[in-house]
């Protein structure tokens, strides 16, 4: 099993494994080599190669670093105003009056400097990565104009080069309707497909391209029109699917050979057997379920029996769930929708990995994989979904590397 | 308003004081002057009087240190194992023929040296800290023996020896029925009476006496018996009241001027004057409700209509709230039972304060009380209860004394 021809760079010994390879997967007393970056060998404690740098884990559980695949950690301003508002009495038709709602993010956004909203998103992206997130997807959505656009997938790409942490951006120019285009969604869709989202693939800026499919978003023919585009500029395509009514949404990714389908409470079984045949990964996001009070779940059963991948994600976005923890959304997961513990760590490690096209590279403790991990102070793997705000995360390593304590923010 | 005849021992400038008075209060720009562990002035940054040493806010705001008033923290052991095996599929029937529930933390809890309970203790307690809070209270409950009692007891004193935080400790003997009474609740109830609570009380280790009154746990028959018993040991009351079911608790503790009524899901109406004319707190443990996902949420629009002041507490145990983020307790007793954030901080202030019969001395910041305080790098109050598993916290203030980063456990 060893690739180490010679002495691996680094050992991390006395820990046990959660390999996360076929979904779960754990050896105790494990070790792990890493050299260039990258899994060498893994397997038991007695059996370890050399290295030149030797950890020992003091029996702390390794598993992959965790992955948090669908965000939008980067923005400016909060909304705990409308949040306060409305739990003082207002409406949502008042909060709109006074301008609330998604578009005083899109404002405070619009008018943010690059660095500004790179500044003010580190602070969250810091406390995802403090337990022990290593991978993080970042949509735009909040510019809706192709400068503002760039300007949020730019900050997202620099959240990657500040921090140790691999970025994945996702382009959600669909994400709602900018007031420039009132009243003429198509037109605003022409300027997606026809200009914003092509300049955006030719400058790298967009790892994939997303849209929010709903009565209150965009229609399915949009979203089609907008994934033609995405097909053309040779990007993949994910989608804010089924939230809020079934708008088949999942069957319309799961024929463009989707990553994945996101949010899902209105799922139905026809999307299931879409995405169960294109291998779409249903991204289940309880952080806005609880955050709305919505009181119908995803199908997690149904999911489960046609084998489709779960993944868990926080949706950190400053509307509908201002959840900076990934752990925490493990804990919803399982405590509303009835995940198990292990279907939660793979949902924020190997299927999050698929949700954003890179199971071959992280996700799973695998020879060759890239060596992120991260280190628990845990009896066992389910401690982590079963524990409410508590950090057990003792150390993160990113290719190889080995960070502790997890983070501290540049000045 | 000074007491600073001449230089305080310290001045905390450049802050946003919410002060909590009379349920909130806010002054911007403001600055708080310490001397000899207490509040020797607050009021506007411009006026403030000269200190020893001063220390610059950033702008950040200051409020008094958090209380969290209502936990289980120490105890050995998790139920993780538990939590798995329901989502995979087990009833708590075969749960409970497997020696799970609350038996099984009674058993580690025996089992466990002092020393060990609270090694394990600790990292729950720093969990707590690193979010601001300053005084914790801590229950006994899992030991149902003298001798396991007492133990919690001093582990719980320890915790305040250990770690900046000031412990107020409560002997909940009346937790569950142990092995040795199967069938004889009564006689255990005498027991307490009789042995355990007075000569916990003459060792000093009770700030408080609770029970759990519940179909599944003792009759109002057997808590009055034991608000009896701590009534001649000179112990303040309170309960574990219409957690499940209307059993009159909240009109018992009442008519004991207890010092709290804590959950409430079932509470009526009547019980809601009583604590209104007694000055009982409503200690509100959303944690349980949400891990529990239970659907009947206490009365929080007829607890405020009738000027019941309301406690916000994370309810930390092993069973049904293992959580260890006050800030949490917060965000869920806004979005699940709509308290305001301003109530919420209240409820994990001033309002705490009182729920442990320390209101003149803690849980505001008013001239003369203790100087604990938390800083936190927000925008506004509110920012506290509306973030889910974000920690703003930059600083703590014990008795005076600045920590920062803010606790680090001992090896
Ligand atoms: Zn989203
Ligand atoms: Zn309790």
């Amino acid at each position: 099993m060893t690739i180490c021809d010679a002495r691996c760079d680094a050992l991390f010994t006395n820990v046990h494994l959660a390999t996360m390879e076929n979904g779960y997967g754990e050896l105790r007393d494990g070790a792990i080599a890493v050299t260039d970056g990258r899994i060498a060998w893994l397997g038991p404690r007695a059996e370890a190669p050399p290295a030149s740098t030797v950890h020992d884990g003091g029996g702390c559980w390794l598993t992959p670093g965790l992955v948090d695949c669908h965000t939008h950690i980067v923005h400016a301003g909060n909304r705990s105003d409308e949040f306060e508002a409305r739990l003082n009495g207002a409406t949502y038709e008042d909060i709109a009056k006074a301008g609330g709602g998604i578009m005083s993010t899109v404002r405070a956004t619009r008018a943010a400097s690059e660095d500004e909203l790179l500044r003010q998103s580190l602070a969250r992206v810091a406390s995802l990565l403090a337990e022990g997130v290593t991978t993080l997807e970042i949509k735009s959505g909040y510019g809706l104009s192709l400068e503002d656009e760039a300007k949020m997938l730019r900050a997202a790409r620099r959240v990657g080069q500040v921090l140790p942490v691999s970025v994945a951006t996702t382009f959600l120019g669909a994400h709602a309707l900018p007031p420039e285009f009132a009243g003429r969604a198509d037109d605003y869709v022409d300027e997606i497909c026809q200009c914003m989202l092509p300049q955006l693939a030719a400058l790298g800026l967009a790892d994939a391209v997303d849209a929010f499919c709903e009565r209150i978003g965009f229609s399915s023919a949009q979203t089609e029109r907008i994934f033609e585009a995405a097909r053309r500029a040779g990007l993949p395509v994910k989608l804010h699917a089924e939230q809020l009514s079934d708008q088949g949404g999942a069957a319309l990714v799961a024929r463009f050979d989707g990553l994945s389908a996101d949010h899902l409470e209105h799922l139905s079984l026809a999307g299931i057997d879409a995405m169960a045949a294109a291998g779409t990964v249903a991204v289940l996001l309880p952080g806005a379920y609880y955050f709305l009070r919505d009181t119908v779940p995803p199908p997690v059963a149904a999911l489960r029996a046609a084998g489709v991948p779960m993944a868990v994600a926080t949706d950190c976005n400053p509307g509908t769930s201002p959840m900076t923890s990934i752990l925490l959304a493990m804990n919803m997961a399982c405590t509303l929708w009835r995940v198990t513990p292990q279907e939660a760590l793979a949902g924020a490690t190997i299927h999050a990995a698929r949700a954003l096209g890179r199971a071959a590279d992280i996700g799973s403790l695998a020879v060759g994989k890239r060596a992120d991990f991260a280190l628990w102070d845990i009896a066992r793997p389910a401690d982590l979904s079963y524990a409410i705000g508590f950090n057990p995360c003792r150390a993160v390593v990113n290719a190889g590397v080995l960070r502790k304590p997890v983070v501290s923010l540049p000045d």
